[in-house]
């Protein structure tokens, strides 16, 4: 494989970036831009920029392996401390926040953060603007069928009742048109692991992206969450989860589904969840992609070698 | 010439660096670590470190001059806007206190930043650790002579009263050993231009410096100011700023004591200067080193180019 673009936001976008850059030549981040929390959300209110935490995070899965890259890696990442207005901010926000105000253009930014610290690949908002995520949540009532909005990331993020949808504000945002260019012309684009309302179903309330996955060649995996998040999907099942991606997306269609083979082990949960597969035109391809500690316990991530290996025998279209 | 050292701080010193990157191969800045203002104070408060702006502006002067120098010249002096705690922070500074707090050292920081932008040079803090100035000031009280101290660079520079002296506080700091080496390694040292009590002082208050300074064999040269600072030096002669430094420093000698030829044109003015030059050994050297605008009025700023050729003129000693 040479070509691959992933989809997503956060810790799990972070894994599956630093799998592909094992196996792929050209990579590409595409990443969710409604964060409203800590660093990122005061540097989004305080200049109006889209939230850079997410975006900060892929460039620092995708910096060097030697030792300069590491120091950049570890510095792009580093948290202020102190108890100061300062404290808790990420060195790389303030990096991209800086010169996105001097280059006027995230995109610009991006790149020449990469460039200069040498980085493997693009990193891109999935829009070019700062969104907000609203959700419908239930359970948040006496009558825990009444649905209510929830509205910002970490909101939805930490609620109590269930989420049932989300959807972004604006409405039919535009995409950013070279991460649009990066799905059409992959070789495989991913979606998923994260946070499955607020880093990974967001990419399919964005038209052109959604359009672009519709007609693109690219193998289309959507790879499974190990856990369910607390709060965002705690309880859901795997199927649920592809459930979401067909009813935030109707009609689009999935090549594989990439899932731990620990994480659903009966039969009839496998079948339940190869049926949803089906729906969206995907097979489920089970794998052992879990990272195990020294102790062979799971630690709820993913290993990145494993997932790019089995990111790597998925095969084509 | 190949090697030259420039001691100061702020916009003087990023003048006198502007001139020296023209005429010499290897250059290093030792910068004054004393600032409490601004973007600098506050990092400086909340996490203990050097205050970094005048290391920024050190950094920004030594950049690069093709299109990609320019931009991260633009970006580190860039302030940031809003409304919120992250306005009129130097993008600049946040690098440098996000490196030193990775790196836990500020020479191995700004060895880091400048490898990463192509900068031609070295910028050393003069001491490895943070500083206060005293000044000791007149003019305070109803009685004129009572001497009172002002302490911060921020409430010397801008003190109503007028400057006896300085010092640093803790008293005798250690220099920063890389800086020694500088001095005792040049071939040229500079002294100035820049705020006097605030930018060039505090270096002869530090007495590793000094010896270095006394040791080297480096022509040792002071640059005059043009205007003086208001508050600071306001209604100060060209002479009293060399007795300054040889009260500041007694028995240091100097070489040469660089003038622009407009400030000083009296001929009296002129033998007054040049008996206080002769008192640390120095002679004094006139050129045409003020900056003009597009209607040849001076802007009371050193013009690089001009101030280039003069110190190239120097000689050895």
């Amino acid at each position: 494989m040479t070509t691959i673009t992933c989809l997503g936001g956060g810790h799990g976008l972070f894994a599956t970036l630093c799998a592909a850059r094992t196996i792929a030549e050209d990579i590409t981040a595409v990443v969710t831009v409604a964060d409203d929390g800590g660093s990122s959300g005061r540097i989004r209110r305080e200049l109006g920029q889209i939230p850079p935490g997410d975006l900060r995070m892929a460039l620092a899965a995708l910096s060097p392996r030697d030792a300069r890259g590491r120091l950049w890696e570890t510095t792009l990442q580093h948290r202020f401390g102190g108890t100061g207005a300062l404290a808790g901010h990420a060195v790389g926000n303030l990096m991209i926040a800086g010169l996105t105000s001097v280059l006027g253009d995230e995109v610009a930014a991006l790149d020449e953060v990469a460039r200069l610290l040498g980085i493997r690949g693009r990193v891109l908002p999935m829009c070019p603007r700062p969104l907000e995520i609203e959700a419908e949540v239930v359970g948040l009532e006496e009558d825990a069928r009444v649905v209510r909005p929830v509205r910002g990331q970490v909101a939805v993020a930490s609620t109590p009742g269930q989420v049932r949808r989300i959807r972004l504000i604006p409405e039919q945002p535009p995409a950013t048109p070279e991460a649009v260019a990066a799905i059409r012309g992959a070789d495989m684009v991913t979606l998923g692991p994260g946070s499955w309302f607020t880093s990974v179903l967001p990419h399919l309330q964005v038209p052109e992206l959604v359009a672009a996955l519709d007609g693109t060649e690219a193998l289309r995996v959507v790879v499974l969450n190990l856990v369910s998040e607390p709060g965002e999907t705690a309880g859901f099942s795997a199927e649920r989860h592809i459930h979401m991606i067909a009813q935030h997306a109707p009609g689009l269609g999935v090549d594989r589904i990439l899932v731990d083979e620990d994480t659903v082990r009966g039969a009839s949960e496998r079948s339940y969840l190869e049926r949803a597969a089906a729906g969206v035109g995907a097979e489920v391809v089970y794998a052992a992609v879990a990272e195990l500690d020294a102790d062979g316990r799971a630690t709820g991530r993913h290993d990145p070698r494993r997932l790019a290996a089995a990111l790597a025998g998925l095969g084509r279209r």
